[in-house]
């Protein structure tokens, strides 16, 4: 996450911990008493300016409210100790939707550079959870005809633009995209390689290789997931011209938003969700800009700037705190 | 205030304390020194995430410095300890208005909902103290048409609007609305059932009863006193149609803009007037709609949702925060 | 400073401190070693809400990052504890020009106030260091003529406006003024007394005297050096009716922003330039205001007027901070 | 107990504090978590130089045990943050005869004062619980010939001094001492007025009355329980010529080795149980000489002495700590 | 102090600070709050291991118990804060005499190590002050003969010795030895130079001089005063082979007995008076055996040795606790 | 160190942590940079009641200073932070000997128990470091015959005893026990098999072996070095009646001194080294017992009743702490 949060140039690093335990075999009691010891235990190690925990897999909204009040306990109130808390402990509006919403944002971006708008451009999304279902119903809202989508079900293409306020609907009845009367059932594994001007994979790591990076026929890919194309399909996808806007860049909506959650807290005062949102596209097209700038600078591609980017903060920073004891 | 607190959707609870004396019988000294004494010995247990006091019955701004400078001695430079401090340490500006200002703020969230506005409708105020004075002054300033005021020393009415600028300056000077040129001196005891289309006790409680409700003439009555509105009178009201703004709703502009002031404490930045009042008709107006939706959610009056309204916001906070030690 | 920032209406106070040593005699090495013994015998007596050190001279943004990294070891990651930080560790946007921003700031307010505007005037600046080059700059970018303008190397004079940021190019090249081709040379010792309408001095102190006020022939004065201007001199000028906005107002516009690089690490949120350069704008011109209303009431001239407006405000806070122990 | 921690010359006061429930009712896991939560809410108001709990009625070195844990979560290892604690976790060698052997100190010390010693005198003992049984075992061991002993179930005589050793092991198997054969039963009812020397009531308050008094044929009287001899008892004790040792001393021992536990811990160090007896004898003769002293200098009995003593301590702290605040 | 607390071994340094008032200008509440906020200034600076005050001019054990009661609101209870405390609030027996005390210790190892004892030598004493007069009375108690006194009032011989618990009476009652019968009355200002075994300044400093080293009869001075001999008097003394116990040695006992009060207040036992006089008579003692061995090792007299013993063990706990930052 | 803890009896657990890198490589300067930034990183998770570090290989009292004035600067003066530090910082007096001298009493307590005395048996030392020589040299002293020593040099042996304290000096000259004259050369592999009462192996681990336990001829073996004794070894031992006292109780005394440092600086009181050495054979001398007590009720050996011992003390005290969070 390092490399992460310093590219969206937020004042925060990455560290990961956990318990090794299985909370789908746990009861809600059982999982509160030892989120609680826990927290007894690490709460001298995590802290508002020290380290924030936020959900992860195994852990959500809930989870957070207990390490806060346990935390809480200890240091006082501390709303800001923990981020993605619940909307009535002090969690941000526009959370939920924020990786998607920052997909688009970093997609805008990239297709002005380019003199073209997200208007005037066919989107094909594989999957279609909480970031591929926002990514789609945002890029739908601002007009973008998104012809072709895909989950573990199954996969539908509609050239004309699927409606995808209904195929939100549709899912959230069946849970899953297959069986749409909006569009015909394709076949999931192709996918990727529909035709199509902008490419999103929004599902699993490892999904563009160099058995199917030729094939690609998008001109752009904004990557959604974390890591969904594989150093062989990057060099294809490279030769081939295709622009791909990096993981690291393109999915930081979602630690952003956290940021802002942390950000309202440590002020005392809620934004409103229109000012989150727009906090969030300023950042996601500053950060497209520096990333640019220094692509052109390295002459490399956006996953090599963003790397250079993001370390080069952090050694900025490590070299100006000092070396001596 | 706690659910009042709830309602208006800040971060606060509500207690309170005090000691048990009479301060117009001490001097300033011992009074500095009675609060400087009472300080020591609670300032562990009020805090800027804990507890935050501010004046009510028998104390003032001077009390508030007060508390601040002996807090600080414990635990540092704090201004956001206590609210309703003086400008010079770290008060805010507009609080002085605020409940009367948030009044009309609710006020005009309701008649817009019912295809009203202020500048067509004509207003009863009981009360001119400062809630009914800046209350009616704003009103005034907005072009609505108040008609008839009372206080302690009589009551004045005048059916083409009372100039209420010229009254202030009146009451500055005599100490009461008696005797003001500018309107026919009526009986103080018949002003809330004076023909209007909005009345606005904002004197004492209990002065709607079974004896006067059935006699009210006004389609509006917003609280801005405390719980002016005895059960039997509301009962009545409510038979005969007269929409009722409760005071856990109307009359939260004063909390409202002391969590303000402790905002702009916390984040070391003062804000200017206006922008105190936009925040506080940004907080009026939301409470008004979520006032709204939980009164017809829930087919009861707004009484009864604001209620509904604060009292889930607090339970669900609660149940989220956990059950186990 | 106390005075200052008390004109400024920024919640600081003013102290100084520091090591007896001569920094260019010291590597690297030595002084962050120094810096961090320093900050270890300080660190209880410095604080974000006690006192903020922040770079001056012999001390640059890199001591101030040693600071910080040596007193969050002590408690936690502080970065509101030193101003003046380099950007990549919590320094502010738009710190560089600060003071010749203000100063221009400033100048407009007051000119606007003559019925006057920065683009319909002449302008003399003695001094072309940070202070002298920023207002250069930033009154040539609003339209104002800069007709001569003086630093250490000489002084150059063009009746048709100096092309300033060619003349910020050439300075950068060559270290000084003196030889520019885009003006004639003039004596440097006569910049103060050259024709225009408006004369900033923004050097060094003590150069207007006694020997030459009576030959200034500008209509205002902006001091944006410190104490440019001795007693006599101040004498002199008021009895000219030359107007002279005074150090103490004219150049906080450096300590305003430090307070806004405060403001933004205690509210864990980097403002953009624009919204510094806004707030600045609104800080400075806030402060003219209150200046003018106190001049005018106390019938004084501007420093009279800044005097009372900072020790008024200390000493309001002071009583009302109260007297038993 | 602040009176009765006055008299015995150790640094405490005295408060009560607990929770309403009945903790028999409640399982081991019930009263863990209980005690548990109730050190969370209070642990800022207990402390090692603040308040020290130790078990009463209801809560035992277990309870103790869980309070130290909770505790010491927050303020880290803290083992003289309560007393009575389980040996293994910090308590003290000698505390469970505390209260009995520090009332043979007294008796030893008033005896003394009467130029007797133990070894001469016949002794009547109410009770033979904690303290009645440690009592007597101790003052047997001393060479002191116990003539009677009561308890809940019975009581027993023998002229020539009961086998106290062996009585212990008797009611260690069947309960009580009824059915002894070491001595002849006699009605419970009598025991007080048993001819003897030194009468000891050990059992419960109240059992001198005016009813019983007059016959009591002991020359002193021992109070090892609580309050046992009421205010009209102890004047005609007093006419009689009875010498009254006052619970407030006699039964100090208990408060006294819970104080040295708390010293120990402070210290780090252990004492063994030599030292612990001994300590205990030197604050229990100090005291004795200190109540004889007060209550001749007053010219009152032990017991108006005690209280002189008590209270004139505890007001010569509090004068000298001073009244400003 | 700091050379003064290095030899007599005990784990203290030394710093002065005060106000500047005149405390019998001021009354007992003017006292109290003074003390207080000079307290409240200072109370992040002294500390149980860190600075503890103790009285001097002006100040006494009231002084130090409003000190204690003030920082312990800040920092709990703390009674090691402060020594010289009232026995009341923690102060340590044996506290009054301990300057004397420990000068007759001195006095006595430095006998024996000449083989001699108290009671086969004579003793001048010049002053009958605190030290003067416990000094006094503890050598008349080990049998020595003291056998001329002064005080300000006069003084008075007696070549069969003084009775000291009379004489000690007789100033109780008129204010100073001139005019007592057991013994005559002889010139004040010859008392350093009566002929005795031991001269025992206890007065002023700066008394024994160029003009009466000379005159010096006794063998032996020990300088209970601070600095009684000046420079030249020490070289005229050595010079006659008096031998000299410096003052930083021989009126240890005070801070001695200061630092024993403070070790009881960290152990939260209070010793009583024979233990603190033992621990003071060690501490003497084996100062006295570390003094001769240094002046033995670097050939020089007492007060150099002494010097060399304090300097050289700050000198080593320096050097241990190292030079890098 | 946790069961060796536990055994000694004393308040202590057991950790061990460290730098990876090689301390003759580096400067002093550099090894006191490298422990104070160690210091810095680690100062949270040590402290008085958490973690008191003492030196080990590698690291000594020189270290324990830097920790020490390291670990100040964070938390104030912490003298018991640390053990084994330098006696001019708090170290204790007698910890040089303290192993030396714990194996002695040990030896003592069991030779006791067997109706023996030191001063009756023959002990044969392989080693001759720290621990071997001060066992040797104090055996010495208490009249016990030291027939045989060896050390890496080589090894003697002289049935009418070695003269120890002419082998000190030799060895410190020559730096080996190898031709010392006061006894014959022997082979050092046989040093374990030679005729006498008490073997004490105070040298490496792994010493007594199936090769050679068979031959061992003591009848007591006392181990001083860490397990010099394998597991095949001890049964055989066993089998031969051969008793041994084993090393997690034998050689106790070196973590009972540091404890003993550690509780004079809680105590802020030193103490000289007869107190230390008698309170050292006090806990050894107890452990013994209750060893013994423990080997006798459990019916197994040594070895095993201290493993008993240490591991049921702890699990009383984790008991008596409390499951629930």
């Amino acid at each position: 996450m390092t490399w992460k949060t310093a590219v969206a140039h937020i004042p925060y690093g990455g560290a990961k911990g956990g318990i090794g335990c299985d909370p789908r075999e746990l009861s809600t009691s059982e999982l509160e008493r030892l989120t609680r010891v826990f927290t007894q235990k690490i709460h001298d190690l995590i802290g508002v300016q020290t380290d924030v925990p936020a959900p992860d897999m195994g852990t959500n909204a809930q989870t957070m409210a207990w390490i806060l009040d346990e935390y809480s306990k200890f240091h006082g109130h501390s709303p800001a100790v923990v981020t993605g808390k619940p909307l009535d402990l002090g969690g941000s509006l526009g959370r939920e939707a924020a990786t998607g919403r920052g997909v688009v944002y970093a997609t805008e971006a990239l297709l002005r550079d380019y003199g073209k708008n997200i208007a005037d451009q066919t989107f094909v999304i594989q999957g279609f959870g909480n970031v591929g279902s926002w990514t789609a119903s945002i890029l739908h809202e601002q007009g973008g005809k998104v012809i072709a989508i895909s989950d573990a079900t199954g996969a539908i293409k509609n050239k004309d633009g699927i409606d995808v306020p209904r195929l939100v609907d549709y899912v959230k009845k069946t849970g899953g995209v297959k069986g749409f009367d909006g569009g015909l059932d394709i076949d999931p594994n192709s996918i990727l390689v529909e035709p199509c001007d902008v490419l999103i994979p929004a599902a699993i790591g490892g999904v563009l290789t160099r058995e199917n990076a030729n094939d690609v026929q998008a001109k752009f890919v904004v990557e959604a997931a974390n890591h969904p194309t594989d150093p062989d399909a990057d060099e294809i996808l490279g030769k081939k011209g295709v622009v791909v806007l990096p993981d690291i860049y393109a999915n930081g909506g979602g630690v952003t938003v956290s940021y802002f959650e942390w950000v309202q807290n440590i002020q005392g005062f809620m934004w409103d969700e229109d000012k989150v949102n727009a906090e969030l596209k300023k950042y996601m097209t500053r950060a497209y800009e520096d990333l640019k700038e220094m692509s052109k600078s390295k002459s490399c591609n956006y996953r090599m700037g963003a790397f250079c980017l993001g370390i080069g903060r952090v050694a900025r920073a490590t070299l100006l705190r000092g070396w001596e004891a």
